[in-house]
């Protein structure tokens, strides 16, 4: 084919894709504003990592106490200055002046970095739990090395902060990455305990609104997630609370659904495969009423 | 150890490994011919991402009207060539002559091109539906920014008009990309109306055969499958339809499972953690039938 | 806000995160032992998997039989060197001694490359396996191109060899990898068979003691886990044999459970979506006993 | 050695290191204020070669007139939101005020772009007197691709438009880059007509305020220097006209020196290896007056 | 400034610079065909060194002969598969027919490979003229890692086969990669003998049409050139033999100048700083005739 | 032509390539050490920088005193740690026992970073120099950005020291990175004062035992050569002191060559474009003799 028939059939195409008042593409506009940077949040992340389990990530030396903190003050500036813009971004992305989102980024960013110590306090405990709740772990080195569940509880501890100081968009692109990387799915508004241990983990799902008390262990393909939604004036569902309260001390495992703003008591073990839509009392255990399935031997 | 010692350990499994006419790995014979390049692929999805959504992917710069049409020209010459390189050598991979590969993968690229703004229409409609269905979305952008669901169907979207045109092997490669990234497995060849959505998505898989209508809605892991193959004289499985028809307007909870060249009908509901293997008729509501668990408290 | 004021709340939080000796991240200790690098892990999968399927991966060029023994005597030194320093890094990362470590890691790394035939033709049985079981596979060449099973348990084999021979952590993050890729979780010290195929794959989990034989042909969502943790003394699950055993030509459906040290005869079938807590005798068929769903419609 | 002594090594020149205030460092302060960026100097000239040479440089697909308009809006869009960026901090680099240097950024930005189509045409013009002046020239492409003094005239000619502009720091950065990559060091400041060329070129230097007209051609080693400075009350040199003027048609060989405020007169040919510290009328010849070296056959 | 503002200012200035019929940018033309890749060509010359330089560079590792080996097999179809692909463009660049470049390519890339071993021993003998020459050198692996003229002749060197096999553009942008790096402008159209040595370097000029034969030492600053030019009927330079020839065992010191198309004898020492335009004989001392500088003290 | 014949080709090559025992190739053996990397001592000197000039180069973010001890404390630590592999490199490149380079390497690289103020106070010198003493100098921000000369000097002082401290090869793979940036070439071995300055630069060499004095001032195209080498038994030159001795305050302008064991009294100023050979006493004027060229108008 001639070069010049085919740069012709580009041509057509680009007018077509660019036809950007066509009612065709209308849910898709043009967009003009500026966006969170995908790059720069894993980048952030990547610092935070290092920041949380000093150590472990970053350049892999050898560390004393002392470089140790020169190390955690040279990533906590840079993750502050790229996380100050990301916010401004996203607070952009959803308002249109700029100025008045820079003051606002800067108290918001301030206020982040003062819940680290927190937050590392927590995935400390996420740690402990994990190495007392897998008999196939050996260290708490091969946890926070090995496993998926760290990184996306991590993600989602540092999302919930960013949720709960109302930065747009950014919680979700920090779940998303970890979602994408582990299968785990876990909302930024998802309230979630010291202790928290999820195992293998793909699959699982833990919806916006659902709080997760103290010391709760999760098997892969658990849902905690919506029964139904609750309709607005237009037919939209609304954002009201709709997932679970998990209690302290529950086990819940594989593949089992938890759905619609009920209570599991603590203390509950509620078995794998299992569809649960109704709140449970404390010290439950809920296993499946009788055998599924037949076996026969031709 | 003596480097020398090692060196020999070395060349004696170099030997054992390139012994190409050996029974021993009759499966995986020595590769010869030009494959798909998955670093490119991977470019040429980038560009039409930033194609297909304007101004949110790509530099991330600002973009008026005018700026846009310019990028859209850019990306389109480029992902023209680089796909057309690809379907070359996708198209060789298959066959032995190469000079005959030429014409028709330029045939096949104009053709593919021309598909365009009709996948930019359906992922426009994908995306009002998923911001009508989840009361967590707040905005179009944030959907098209951090829904693995839109990343998923439009890379099946794309391979399924690549697939339509016959073009080998890229396909799969294009719907395993997005199936790494998202847990979403939807097979190149399945035929999906418009408005579609998927919520969470981890678990999803859609086979080859299936037939999904105009505003179908499913969520985590549930799975269009296959009940049974039918087998050739060789007693291999053969690629027949196989796969369910999900007619308009159904919405298909988490976990549940239909599978077989079954019909569900038009305006049905099919609930959570279900298995079927049967039609159901239009408006149907599909629950399961009884409490399934126990609860017991000791 | 004044960029001192910033940085004061910097250098309070480092201070605080770098507070070693609190009691508050006790489970997080600061690490100073040399770790294996993940990036180097990724290098040497890479190398391993250009050597498991030659002219696959790679370079991309064309190959003929001596090209490919240079490259295979290329790409075993550097995999030689690169997993050498690796096996170190893991043996130190569990020993204080790095001297003794040395020769240890070599006779380990020697070991290892004498498997890689081996690994190669259990491998070529798993192409096999995938091509015959998948009526959508079309070649040997798309198995190896597309299929995230054939990494995922490309993966395993490798990292099991490494599991047998007692090097720490490593095989975990091998496999880690894979399952970060694609849903799949195999642990390193499962024992499979030849002639093993998954198909689809997300959310397929198999435990570290489970067993599976020849011919064995698992689908998305099966898990092989364990049942109940036997307890030590201080009620910590221990390390025993907890995971099932699956003879040879066992097909499991999807989303279906085995759990326990339970055994799978022989031949059997294995429907999806079912929880198996027993052992069935070769050649059993085990379906839903009954339909487990109503179907309503209003 | 004990890495707590290497440690304790380090931290004592950190200190002496970090001593901001100690007289000892004084004319190195720490440097506060956001500067240029290398990296993002070198993109920006990279985007305005694409422009100013379309299709030979940047992605190396055969271009349409059509595409290459995309391609120059795209290019020349970006090009124009990095170098508005790179004066902003250029300007901050020598100012206190961020805030008034962004309308002041954006007006020298639009200035600049506006003069790119002269920059051209100027670079046209230099291309053909190098075409015409060296026999070994094959071709308006090789020159392009090849010659050293084409990338140095470009950084000069663009640096040359922004000096002129007032911007700082900026200017000499996108001339030392071209220093580096070709030994010809070409001031910003140097005025620089038509139809320029410079053979070989390294060690050619042109101090800031030579003038030098039209059809002028310099080989490798010329120096348009100074011959002395003009002191100050404080007996440091003053920033006054002290390079040569260069009238038209002049052609200056190899190594020679022209040092001072003087003209060479249109038309003139100055030798090679000459030290000329004195004006020339127009039409001169110089050459060297007589042997300078002795031959002996021993 | 307003965005809509600056973006009337891009697109103006984009019609201007896209405005490909003008007269005013005659000289640069829309350059429409496949260009050799600048980067390519370094990876191209980095596979050769690799393999003319064995153990090293290239990846580092400590090398065995049969390593070495394995490794220069995979270097060599590499370096032949990316010269084939830069050679095909070099022809096309110049002729029209894509068609015919390839036949012609695959000859002149054989012929060019069947050269490499006589290039390699030419600069094991230029390696030993620099280690004897030099009192600083301390060992041949100094040599190879740290002097620039090895890059330089090394460049040169492989340049110049491909010259004389008459492939346009490749060899001068070999040759003016190793002059950006190294100072050192060796024409590809020179013709060099053994034992061939540059020390420092910078500033060097050798022509295109110079012939020199074995044992020749030149310093920084020397330049090998033309007198004058033979013009052609348009008074245009011709390319004519118009660069010495400089005969065996002759040692040319810093920023002398030898132009024209003379003859200097054998044996033959010129002194630095020296510009010689007549042919000396055999055994020839040139020196400087006199003092050239007063010296006075105030 | 056949894929089969090219390899033959190839085949053939490397054959003759990887003939190690060949006389004809002698002066190149396999190297088969392990040797420093370029790589790495770009990644060394670029941390070096970021100490020495604290806040100019780096992550480029605005920096606080306190931000600025954490930024050095990190690039100190990898700086030992990178510098101290190197040296080890180094040491086993001349020597045969790896385990006896590693304790003198660690003493080695303490010793170095021991000497950094001093080298910092050096610089600030050299900073102070060149702000001083150029006409279009505006700020010492501008000259530790823009000036190559400022970067030939970092590397030779760094080198330097490594030099005095017995290191091989390492310090000229340093002062020929700066010299391929810079084109300024001055051996590690040069003793240098304080307050030297380097305008333009191209060109510059200074031999290994040349001596520099304080406040002395080059400009491009100098040499401090040597004149003529001592022979030994071998007739091989002899590394004895053989460049100049440049007292303090001296200026040499561009072009001039000062070569031999000669020295250049305190105060004296050279002027351009001179061979100098002889001592010249304190606060001598040397300058050219006479005119030396002829001006003819024809």
């Amino acid at each position: 084919m001639e070069r010049s028939k085919i740069l012709g059939e580009i041509a057509k195409n680009v007018d077509l894709l660019s036809d950007f008042d066509s009612r065709k593409y209308q849910y898709i506009p043009l967009h003009r504003k500026p966006s969170p940077s995908v790059s720069s949040v894993r980048e952030i992340m990547n610092l935070l990592r290092a920041i949380l389990f000093p150590g472990f990530f970053g350049d892999g030396h050898t560390k004393s106490s002392l470089s140790a903190q020169y190390s955690i003050g040279v990533c906590l500036e840079q993750a502050y200055d790229l996380l100050y813009e990301q916010i401004i971004n996203s607070l952009c992305f959803e308002n249109s002046e700029e100025s008045c989102c820079k003051e606002e980024a800067a108290s918001v960013t301030v206020a982040f970095i003062n819940r680290l110590p927190q937050i590392k306090y927590l995935l400390s405990t996420d740690v402990k739990a994990m190495l007392d709740g897998d008999p196939a772990a050996k260290s708490v080195s091969e946890i926070i090395f090995c496993y998926p569940a760290i990184r996306a509880i991590m993600h989602q501890r540092v999302a919930h902060e960013l949720y709960n100081l109302h930065v747009p968009v950014l919680p979700r692109i920090i779940t998303e990455m970890a979602h994408s990387d582990t299968g785990i799915d876990l909302h930024p508004g998802a309230s979630i305990g010291e202790f928290f241990s999820i195992d293998h983990g793909t699959g699982v799902v833990v919806g916006q609104t659902a709080i997760i008390g103290n010391h709760v262990q999760l098997y892969q393909g658990v849902t905690l997630g919506a029964k139904s939604f609750t309709l607005d004036e237009n037919g939209l569902p609304m954002d009201v609370p709709r997932h679970p309260i998990i209690e302290d001390h529950v086990t819940i495992y594989s593949n089992t659904s938890v759905l619609g703003r009920i209570t599991i008591g603590k203390g509950s073990v509620i078995g794998g495969n299992i569809w649960l839509t109704h709140s449970v009392p404390p010290y439950s255990k809920v296993v499946q009423s009788k055998e599924k399935s037949s076996v026969s031997t031709e």
